[in-house]
């Protein structure tokens, strides 16, 4: 078994970096406090006896070597950047729960046959460089190296020369790498395992997402002396289209969802009313088709709301990924697993993305869920308890060393 | 008359500091461009022989002597500042026609009694610090002089501090100049005196408008893993509450407007359902009674949106006047000068706020108007001709020499 309490002290050590404003996290990816949340964990990687290395997307890769050198990998880890007003746990979890199999690996003497490699990937959050998960589709193959260096914040800053400037841009090509497995343990983002009372969610299917930048374009006009029949209001549209949104998941119960996160209106002026609204519609379904058919009656609907007010209506994909069915020798380590810790635990969907959802096309990839209060994330108010943290890494820790094989 | 294509040239010299992305300008108040619109403007008054006066809001009084210093002077002006996607004339034509009528009185060698003094009223705009009509309502008591100074634009610069940055804290005490009238000269922004052909508005009245900062409250949470049914999206309450003002301000036909400018949503990341939604409602129309059934029409009906939603709302009024009735006097030596010259007018509410409004309360105040292209203002693309500004000029002309007397 793990050292829960060690794992804990280092959650909440990492937690001091780059903290929120209401007890969470902003260490939003390629951010000052990003390298420096990096160099605690490399650090930490160093301290445990591990080599580094870092790819062109600054994925992290710390190995601890096996008994037989040439034996591929396993690896285990999740992502240490954060919403701008973030939890404590969701990636960090995965990466240091990662690093506690190690330090376990370390005071229990134990060599593996296959090396371990605890992975950090980089931007996994996508909010500030959309698309989510991004470092992990480069290493999968989903997205091209260059494509991701010319993603850019609302700054118009890019990824690339965010990367280079806080100096973490390595030399390793990205993905290519020889994978036995990969385990993501992670907070599940959502409120069935704590109401259920279950330990441990073994994760079997991620469900797919895709988020439409929807650009409605009307025209600028004076708040005061423009007549009501002259407007053309962008904001009046997009708020029309949010209220379609919310109808077309509704639609789908009980599993679809859909929202905009992301809404920017402009000039953004009291007196000026909206010539252009930017907005991202999140849907989320575990069923592909019913996916295409939000995305198909978000373009429709839109179209035809903004038809009737005179306005223009845009819409540009700017990310997604199919569902997601994991690996059903990993899944079955992981139920193994907690099974014999005597945890109790059942089969779960994941509604967030994660790394995992695009590993899992080029090496057999599971995940492992523990519970968090309220199924609330993404809210600097995220909370799990230790005995939760740690029941996951034990989970985590089994399935690694099974499938790393003593 | 006075000389149209000096005038235009002014207008076009000016327009060249703080360009926009489109034609038009981003001149916003306190900004640098700001201090250099104001440096290039106290350099053309210095030229014309004026004298610059500074209060401690940054206002810019250009006094020309009268024959009888005593008197109280005329006052002519309107602002230089604009919105951050702004036209070339929305207020600079009233004060650069300000000071063309100096000019032309300097070239016809003509003295008046009563002196006249060109103003540049602070941070009309209201775009990046709330209210509009600042430096205007300080001076005419509605606003206190340390509260103004502590009004904060989106990235928390207080006014005061900015006002001092940029070096147009004046020493004048602010107020309190006796006054024997005031002119503004300013383009229509709406669309009535172009359709019907009309070269001059006499402004009688001006409608009423009331700012409502409404902050609507949710809880963040992810986008993917949320289940529907738990979901308090502040983004969607918004959404709702916007309909609600279209639908508010289409029951008070024909006059009544409402809309929403200014929107934010927080955090603003793609997958975190909004936790909290602020925007401000602007509500207008020339009757008190309407103006006071919208705001309250908004504050029962958003309540009940959110009470259905479990959302919580807030509003603050952030500004607002009451329906303004001009100078009976000073509107008739408008209507005379108007009529004198052989144009054709119209009386004519104004649907924008202007300093005049403020100022009106504590000495005689009338307006000019001329046409503007497509009732276009607040749009980079705003345009007039230059016979319009010539003829909006020399009617002011008329107006003020008569007024100040010759
Ligand atoms: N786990 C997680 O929050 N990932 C971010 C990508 C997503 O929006 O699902
Ligand atoms: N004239 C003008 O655009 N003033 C700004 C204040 C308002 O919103 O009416």
């Amino acid at each position: 078994k793990i050292n829960g309490e060690r794992l804990w002290d280092s959650l909440m050590e990492m937690a001091k970096i780059g903290p929120g404003v209401a007890g969470g996290n902003n260490r939003q990816t390629l951010t000052d406090a990003d390298a420096e949340g990096r160099a605690l964990f490399a650090r930490w990687c160093e301290e445990a006896g591990l080599t580094m290395g870092v790819d062109r997307m600054g994925t992290m890769f710390a190995r601890r070597e096996g008994t037989e050198p040439d034996l591929p990998p396993v690896y285990v880890g999740s992502h240490l950047d954060t919403q701008p007003t973030g939890g404590k746990y969701d990636g960090v979890l995965g990466v240091l729960g990662g690093l506690e199999i190690i330090r376990t690996l370390n005071d229990l003497g134990i060599r593996t046959r296959h090396p371990i490699v605890v992975v950090n990937w980089t931007n996994e959050e996508g909010t500030r460089f959309a698309p989510a998960m991004l470092a992990s589709g480069v290493f999968a193959g989903v997205h091209d190296l260059e494509w991701a260096y010319d993603r850019v914040d609302a700054e118009g800053k890019r990824f690339g020369d965010e990367l280079e400037r806080i100096g973490w841009k390595g030399d390793e090509p990205v993905g290519g790498r020889p994978m036995k497995a990969f385990f993501e343990l992670h907070i599940e983002q959502g409120p069935i395992l704590e109401a259920e009372g279950k330990d441990i969610g073994v994760v079997t299917h991620g469900q797919g997402l895709s988020w439409t930048e929807v650009t409605v374009t009307g025209k600028e006009a004076h708040t005061g002396s423009t007549p009501m029949p002259m407007r053309r209001n962008a904001g009046l549209g997009m708020a029309r289209i949010l209220e379609l949104v919310d109808e077309i998941a509704w639609s789908h119960k009980p599993h679809a969802v859909g929202a905009a996160g992301h809404i920017d209106v402009y000039p953004n002026s009291r007196n000026v009313i909206p010539g252009k609204a930017v907005f991202t519609v999140d849907f989320r379904s575990p069923e592909l088709e019913v996916i295409e058919d939000m995305e198909r009656r978000l373009r429709e609907g839109a179209k035809k709301i903004c038809d009737e007010m005179g306005l223009e209506v845009a819409f540009e994909k700017v990310g997604g990924f199919d569902p997601v069915k994991f690996d059903e020798g990993c899944v079955a380590a992981v139920r193994r697993a907690a099974e014999r810790l005597g945890y109790s635990h059942r089969d779960i969907i994941s509604g967030a993305g994660h790394d995992a959802c695009w590993i899992n096309r080029v090496a057999p990839t599971a995940m492992v869920m523990c519970p968090c209060v309220d199924g609330l994330s993404h809210n600097e108010a995220e909370e799990i308890y230790p005995e939760w943290a740690e029941k996951g890494a034990n989970v985590l820790f089994h399935a690694v060393v099974e499938t790393a094989e003593i």
